[in-house]
Order: C-alpha cells, then structure tokens, then sequence
C-alpha cells in the first residue's frame, strides 16, 4: 500500500495527502455517530488530478483484489446518513473535493452557472445573488456542505415546494467513472434528449457511481420581494386545506411552506427563551409560508392578506401574522430552523427524514403517533418539516424524566421498524432529502421493492464492477 | 414461432394479437419514411398481460438466440425519430400500450394523478381541467400521442420554459422490465431518496430498457388567465434580452416564449391566406410570448403591458400586440403551430430539432446560417422553435425553384453533418427534444462522447442482457 500512497501523492503534491494527525474532520459523521480510519485523505486541486487517483485506486485493486482498497468521495462532510467518511479498516482513501472551488462561469443569458464540486452552497447562493439571479436551493448546512455533496445526495430543503430538489437545479455535470475516466456532460442545455439520463443517475448516487466533480446549475431571476407569514391552524388537514389554498393564490410565489408541530414550538420557546415563538400555546400546529414575488413588497403583501382572510374565513387558519420587515421574515425563519438545535438541548432523540404523499399526512401522523403512544406511552414527538413537500422529521423523544440515552439504547430499533412500517403503509418514503449512505442501507433492504434493488444492483455492477467507489452505501453488491 | 404466437394469444387473447391485414397504422412512422413488418402486432390490457407478453418473448429469445425477436413498444405511434414502429425483418413484436388508457387516480391535494402508459395526452389535459387543475405538457401531437410515448422519449413541447421536459413532470413510474418483472415505482412524492434514480432512467430510454405502463404525474392550479402577445424584434439578439426581461416581469408566469424567423412566417402567410400573420414584414423574428397569470387577466394584461413598454423603450421589440380575447390567443398560436405544415407546403425540406444555450443562439443561427449558404447558395431557412429553451427546429428548404425530392437526396447527409457540427461547436444537442430512434442512432454514436456513450451501453447491456427490447435504436450493443 506504501506503493499506491506514494503515486497518489506523485498526483496530488505531498501537502495534499494526509495520513498522519488528527483527521478527525475527514473520518468523523456530521453527528458524530460514526468513527472510522482512513488509509489516506487525498485532496486532488483538479478534475484531471481526481480522474488519475481514481485511475490508480482502480489498477491498484485490479492488481489486489484483496486490499479491500476503495475511495469515498466527500465534500463538506456534512452527510446526515454517514454517507461520506470512511469505515475503520483504515483500507478507504477519503477523496475530498474541497479544493475544487471555482465558480468556471455564470452565463446570465442563459440562466446557468458552471461550478466545482466543492464550491460550498452559501457562497454559491452568494455568487448568483451578485448577479442579481437566484440559485435557490437552501439548508440548514448551507455554509458548511459543498454542491457536490448536495447532487450526491440530491439533496431537498426549504424551497423545494417551488424550484424542487437539487436533480431539478441541475442541467449537466462532469463526472470522473469508477474506471477514472471523465464523462464531459457539463451543459447549459435546458432541453437534450441524447440518450440515456446519466445526469440523473449519477444525481442521487452518492458517490457510489462515480465522483461529481462539476456541474452546470440553473439560476432563477432573483425575486422583488420575500415576504414570511406565520399562521396557527386548528389541524394537519387544514394545514393541507392551507396548502392547497396557498398554490392557487399565491402559483410559483409560494416558495416555502413548513409545518410544526406545538411541542417542537415549545422546546424552541423552552431552551432559546430570547426567541419569540408566534401563535403557538393555542395551536395543534403552526404553519410557515413564504412567498416571493416578482413585482413588489406591496404586490406581494396583497397576496399575503387575500390568502390569509380566505384561509380565516374558511376556518383552515385560527390567527396569522405577516412579517412587516426583513428582520421578522428571518425570526421567523430562525424559529423553524432552531427546533433541531432545541430538540438536541433536550435531549438525544430518533430523528426520521420521512415522506408520504401531501394528501396521507394527517392520517399517518393520527396512525403514527397512536402507535407510537401505545407502544411507548408517554413518548413526545417533535414533528416539523417542509410539508409542502409532503415531507416531515417526524422524530422522536424519549418521555418527559426518561434517560435520553437509555431510550435510545432500547428503543431506536423498534421506533424505526414502527415508523418505517407506517410509511410504507401510506405508500411513503423512508428517506425524503437525507438519502441513504451507511445509515439506512439494511432499512432499505428491507423496504425497497426486490425488483428496484435488483436494477440498482446490476447498474452499480455495470458502472463500478471492482465496487471501489464509497463500497456499503446505497445499495450492497 | 407459431408456438410464440400461440402463447401471446393465450395471454392477450385472440382479438387482440394481429399478425394479417393492413398493419400499416402500427409498422409505418409518423412521418411515412419508414415502413416495417411486424411478426405481430399485440395489445395487451394491463400491466400484468404486459409483463408476461415480455417474460414470454424473453423466455423464447433464450431458447431460440438466433430467432432474432425482440420487441418495439409503441404508444400514439407519434414519433419523429422513428422509435416506435418494427424493422423490416418480421421478427419483431410491435407491443401497443393504446389498450391501457385508464386514469387510476387524481389526488387533488397531492396535485398528482397516475395514468396508464396508454392515455392521449390531450385526455390527462382535459382530466385535469375538469378538476380545475393543470397538467401543462403541451405539444402538436397531443391529440394521437400518449402519455407512455411521452415519458418514453421525455417530449418537451410550447411550455418547457415553466413547467419543464415531461421529465419534470412525473413523480413515478410502473415498468415491466426486460426480464418480465414489474417495477412498482408509482409514487406521489416530491421527495424520496432512496436509491438510484431509476425513474429518470426509463424516462427517455425510447423503450429499449422496458416498458413504462404507466405513471404518477405532477399537476399545477390552474391559471386564471393566460394571455398571448406577438412582439417584433429586430435581431435574435433581441429576442434574447426580451426573453430575460419576460423571466424578470412575469417570472414563473412566461409559460411560453416561441420564436419564429420571417422565412417561416411567409409560408404561413402563402399557404394559408386566411390566416392573418401579424408584423412579419419589417422584423426578421416575431416572438409569441405566453402569460399565465394566477391572479387575473387584469393582472396578466397589466404586467404584459410593462414587459412590453420596456423592451420597447429598450429597443429589444419593435412593435407587439396582446391578445384581447381567447380567440386572439387561439389564432397567434394557430400562426406558429402553421409553420411545419406551411413548411411541408411548400415542399420537402431537412428538418432538425436542435438545443445550444440560450445566450448562443445568436451565434449559432449566424455562423450556420452562413456555412448553409456558402456550401449550398440560395439554400433557405425555415427557423422556428421554443427559443425560451435554446430549442430551434432549425430546417432546411431546398433553394427557390430547384426540385425539393432532388435537394433531399443530393445534400441531406452534407446538411446534417453542418448543421450537427456546428451544433457540436456550439456546446448543443442534436436531439433536443424528439429523441433519437433510429433515426439519429448512428449521429448519435458519432456526436456523443465515448465516455457517454460506453456508460449507456454498459448499463443497456446489465438491464437488457437479451437485447430484447427496442433493438438499435438509442444505442447500439
């Protein structure tokens, strides 16, 4: 293995192979559940240098098979599936991208930007905004995780509900193959119907396929105006009522729509006591609804009140406000985002990135969280998530006095099975926008059709036959 | 192969397998340029008939590797890159979806409905219209084509610029695969990582992976006013800074942006007097530009009005009109959808359905423009298509005069390599949005990369091992 080392750092410079230290940023999950051991943590500048350490890996294993050699891509390492750091064999190379940062071009013309795998998402947003474009895929990880990840993983977010997942922000990519060659499929095309859909293949795949390692992405016009509205409503149906209601007054202007449940409100109000929490000590849930406008703050605040008096006088809202300022739109923002933080402060709890049809979620959080109760009373559920995708965290907490940790121990398998069964009963999913990575690849094995894993399996064969890109995740071969 | 013909009628029942008569509607492609022979034609009713029709032929491929059956998927039977009709050889099984044309459900607060492989698509518009909702994909076939053809080849259409390719408009999907196995990947969600994108896959495979039986498709409210106007511009330079202003003023409510070249809008007004084809004269492009408003036509009036003064004052137009009624609306794009039938008028021409980035177009109608005429002086240009998209239907008419079946013959094959070329030059797609069928399955071996092109055929081979379905079209193995 000296041998391989020595050509990666022969590709790379000696400064860009790390072996010795604390590696710990490179070899440790997001939150932190995971500790592996890298062979090595290689740090390629360019497409060319990441095409030639895969090249090597991939002669490297083909000469022995036996070395249990293989590469996991990663990025901001901020994979909340443990996607992204090695296992502890100390037999996987860590090939991150973070070095590949540059913005190649923004063609305002044509509504694209062309950028490296490791440019990180906030400065991406920043550098479309410059521009005066839009590129909208917004998370909670913006300034740490890196685009490459974020078409790894496909990953969603808070504004989905208008300009999807990241597959839909994406025309073209750059792909280094597991045999290390260079798919140019960078493309400003908005329409290309040249054979089979690689683009959307290698989305998604996280990194088990083959390395991102640049993409072409679509910009939006950057709106006129963002308004936030906050409303408390009397239950999850109307919640969907509200939806529905929202997409016909407010079209492609509605931009976010996140649901939360009273208890995930009360632990924000319980542990950041400096944060206003709105309207929620009278309601079952809250709704947050943002809406951009392309014309005005006036055109958009119309908007705002014809959709809310509707929703009143149709019972479907109990009370709303509209933020009146920039600074209220983002407290608002700021308490849906600090529920994971508060949820945390109160203790280690079993998170779920879940899905199911718009139209099933009342009944499967009424099934669900009966189950739940019946099966460990007491049990309190911090439900929140982006509804306007049909998409909750429906996570859950270990009864008020119980032992956080204990719960866990005991109890985190049968949660999941519980919860997991649900979702399928409502033809749901069992990972909305986090993906799969080491964390949920038996759950999926389990849950995923025979048929689909069998066509997963002979693709991942077909493209990877040595299995040398991140072995383990997604799908087992 | 009676044997084989036995078993189908076994399976599909007698009335429903044709083997004699007039087949021509099956074994003749749209455009009547290609005529084959079918061992049968067989219409099955449901997707479990589908899946032992295909584990039956795959079965006797097996037994019999030299009988040279396989089988060609056919919906509408629309295609124009002749996809969907059999070989000469008589050995290929024409398997029509046409019986499977039923809507199995419509989730009004999921905005989906799941429909068979086998519906019109004009049906699923009018299905959605009645409940008060939208289903946007929109093209001149849509009255024959269906829905399975559609996600087969991932049409694109007149409203692409908003809502996208029909890519982007399907949630999930039911596939009988190559081994007669049925994927249920019908899905009503808007997130949902779990797993390689196996939708994206068979969308666009032009049947030669499996067969689409039917899908989950997105649907949008229903716009309260959908407005047209009909600008002049003096240059496509000028139909490019239109096209950004129409993205800032109407943001998500430009559901349209067609472009049309002064040639193509003097057919019109040649082979169809009756129609009045407005400001064509003076400008050498008129753009028909679509706003769907879900506010009111008021609104959508106001806000066209705006767009339209300043592209004036900016001096990107020279002259427009808006539509005052339906019928105004209806006759601007009976003017554009005149063109290819005005074209076909005036006598056989090359035809191309061609993408570059938007902000190239300029470029590329130029520089081709130019190569056409020095290789072939007095060539014409029949240049029209969804610019919104950098799509052009970009043909080619034999100069004034000389005989179009002689020009046809003497330079299709030195048009296509320039026109190809120039497209390659310019960072575009030769197919844009009709695929590739065998019509451009060997351009497509010369323009796409070999990287590509060896990532299709490997995983063409792992899901399709008996080359069973589609046989040479797409990609050869």
């Amino acid at each position: 293995m000296q041998t391989l080392l020595d050509e990666l750092r022969h590709i790379v410079g000696n400064a860009h192979v790390f072996t010795d230290g604390d590696l710990t940023a490179w070899e440790q999950d997001w939150r932190k559940r995971s500790h592996g051991k890298a062979l090595a943590v290689v740090r390629p500048a360019c497409t060319e240098e990441v095409a030639r350490v895969v090249k090597t890996c991939a002669d490297y294993v083909s000469a022995n098979p036996a070395s249990g050699v293989s590469i996991v891509p990663q990025g901001g390492n901020t994979s909340l599936a443990v996607g992204s750091t090695p296992d502890e064999s100390g037999r996987q190379i860590v090939l991150s991208l973070q070095r590949m940062n540059t913005v190649r071009g923004l063609d305002a013309d044509n509504l694209t930007m062309t950028v490296e795998a490791g440019c990180i998402l906030q400065n991406l947003q920043e550098r479309a905004e410059e521009a005066n474009l839009l590129f909208p895929l917004s998370l909670a990880a913006e300034g740490t995780c890196t685009i490459g990840g974020n078409l790894g993983t496909n990953a969603g977010g808070t504004q989905v509900v208008r300009y999807g997942n990241t597959r839909d922000l994406c025309l073209g990519l750059e792909v280094v193959t597991a045999q290390g060659e260079v798919w140019h499929g960078l493309s400003g095309l908005r329409k290309d119907n040249t054979g089979y859909d690689l683009r959307d293949l290698f989305i998604g795949s996280e990194g088990t396929l083959g390395i991102i390692t640049a993409a072409t992405l679509k910009l939006y016009p950057l709106p006129a105006a963002r308004l936030t509205a906050w409303a408390a409503v009397p239950s999850l149906e109307a919640a969907v009522t509200l939806l529905g209601l929202a997409h016909r007054h407010l079209g492609a202007g509605l931009t976010g729509f996140e649901a939360m449940g009273q208890f995930a409100l009360s632990l924000v109000a319980k542990h950041f006591a400096q944060l206003r929490v709105p309207l929620h000590l009278d309601a079952p849930f809250c709704v947050l609804l943002e809406n951009s406008d392309q014309e005005s703050e006036l055109h958009a605040h119309t908007q705002f009140e014809h959709l809310l008096e509707t929703a009143l006088d149709q019972g479907c809202v109990t009370d709303a406000v509209v933020s009146e300022t920039l600074a209220q739109a983002k407290q608002l923002w700021h308490v849906r985002e600090s529920i994971p933080l508060a949820q945390a402060l109160e203790g280690l709890n079993i998170k779920h990135d879940i899905s199911v049809p718009v139209s099933s979620i009342p009944d499967f959080v009424r099934a669900t969280d009966a189950l739940l109760q019946q099966a460990l009373p007491g049990v309190r559920l911090v439900n929140f998530g982006h509804l306007g995708d049909g998409n909750l965290h429906y996570n859950v907490q270990a009864p008020e006095g119980a032992d956080a940790a204990d719960f866990l121990r005991d109890h985190e398998a049968r949660v999941n099975t519980l919860v997991f069964d649900s979702v399928q009963a409502f033809g749901g999913s069992i990972s909305a926008e986090h993906g799969v990575g080491s964390l949920k690849v038996d759950h999926l094995a389990h849950y995923k059709s025979p048929v689909a894993l069998g066509l997963m399996r002979a693709i991942k064969r077909a493209l990877d036959p040595r299995n040398l890109m991140n072995p383990g995740r997604v799908v087992r071969v």
